[in-house]
């Protein structure tokens, strides 16, 4: 986790000091087991402030801390200000633009989920969403691998993902999913039309239930005897495709 | 260099050994200054096995050696037997396809370099060309990056990359050069005909003496805040866009 650290919080008052200030934290990590209601209050205050509340066992503790005396409790501050879905299709209406969302399902890999966010900056997408567990949130790593992107994207972090598409299609937003068995390859795809394409983790793709929301799925054509692209690629090759049709 | 540390050779004794026996060496690095006639011996064996030879600085050495004891002298072996730029232009004969090739100039992060031949691998690019100097060997890092592209993909390693655009040019194949200023969009380029696409280093781009030889400079249109793309974001959506026109 070395890179991981800056933006670490540790110990219980000053993670308690930190929710209380109002600091962006991304995710609470509290030891595995602890029935201490020191520690449950910390991650009731975690979730009211908007905090994944993760536990942790006490090895994965040890390695993220930089002090070695967290006292079974560490957040991790976030580098950016979140904003929420309607932020994100504001921004489109603003530039008087049909929509172009990005949904990261799971990226865990920070590089991986920076590399995403720096080409949807490049390529004037509205937002990118995030879930709140099982994802990179917004660190020091991200915003490095992002080139400072974090910094010029709305990024809106989500309880669950599968509420934020049935909510983007409820705003009129087509969603499409890339998958290697994707229905039609994502030149043969419209993405002229306000657009949200989701990206899948490496290891797993799209988690079900999000596959099943989706409106459609593309795929990116292969020819080689590797059968997967890089998540970032995929989704810069996706961005990029919606870019020249939209001209 | 930790992640880098597979495939290294220490020691005056083993890498003369490693030099004998035909393992693929990438590079030597010997110690700066050095007079010494074992070590002047080592490098002129290393330059007729076709190595580059990087004069280095002790400290440099010390940290590359897991030994401790690397004598002045660590080799760095290949993951890749390499193959000639003819090799290259007889795959796309073979194949019946017009040669679409990549060219790595000075690519120096061994994992952009695994990600731009794992999208070569899967958009069933001929080859890639990569330079002895000022570029990431096919070490433990790149394979690993390449998602094991390296052990399906032609590369060939080059004494200088000027002199391959060069050879290309007289094969017949149109040499394109990614510039964030290139006279013309990826979209308006036409790819169908023998191309290699010479992608830059992030922070230096094409070489001065690279890009006056190439036949075209394209640009990918941005519209962000953030000017660039990573160097393997680039590739794949010239390679995409290739293998979209070449249908």
């Amino acid at each position: 986790m070395s890179a991981d650290n800056e933006g670490i919080i540790e110990g219980r008052n000053a993670v308690t000091e930190a929710l209380r200030s109002g600091v962006n934290i991304d995710k609470v990590f509290i030891i595995k087991g602890e029935t201490d209601p020191a520690i449950r209050h910390i991650a009731g205050a975690a979730r009211s402030a908007g905090a994944a509340v993760v536990e942790t066992d006490k090895r994965k503790l040890d390695s993220m801390s930089l002090t070695k005396s967290h006292q079974g409790v560490i957040a991790a501050a976030s580098f950016t200000d979140y904003v929420s879905i309607d932020d994100i299709l504001e921004n489109a209406a603003k530039r008087n633009e049909k929509p172009l969302i990005i949904i990261c399902d799971e990226i865990s890999d920070p590089h991986n989920l920076g590399a995403i966010i720096r080409t949807s900056e490049a390529t004037g997408v509205h937002g990118v969403i995030i879930p709140k567990r099982r994802s990179a949130g917004i660190n020091a790593t991200v915003a490095k691998a992002s080139s400072g992107a974090v910094f010029h994207t709305a990024i809106a972090r989500v309880t669950n993902i599968t509420a934020a598409v049935k909510e983007l299609k409820k705003a009129g937003v087509w969603v499409v999913a890339a998958a290697p068995d994707g229905e039609s390859s994502l030149w043969e795809h419209d993405f002229k039309d306000a657009t949200a394409i989701v990206i899948g983790s490496e290891g797993t793709g799209i988690s079900r239930l999000v596959g099943e929301n989706c409106d459609y799925t593309v795929n990116i054509p292969l020819s080689g005897k590797i059968s997967s692209l890089n998540a970032s690629v995929s989704a810069a090759v996706l961005l990029f495709e919606a870019v020249r049709q939209r001209g």
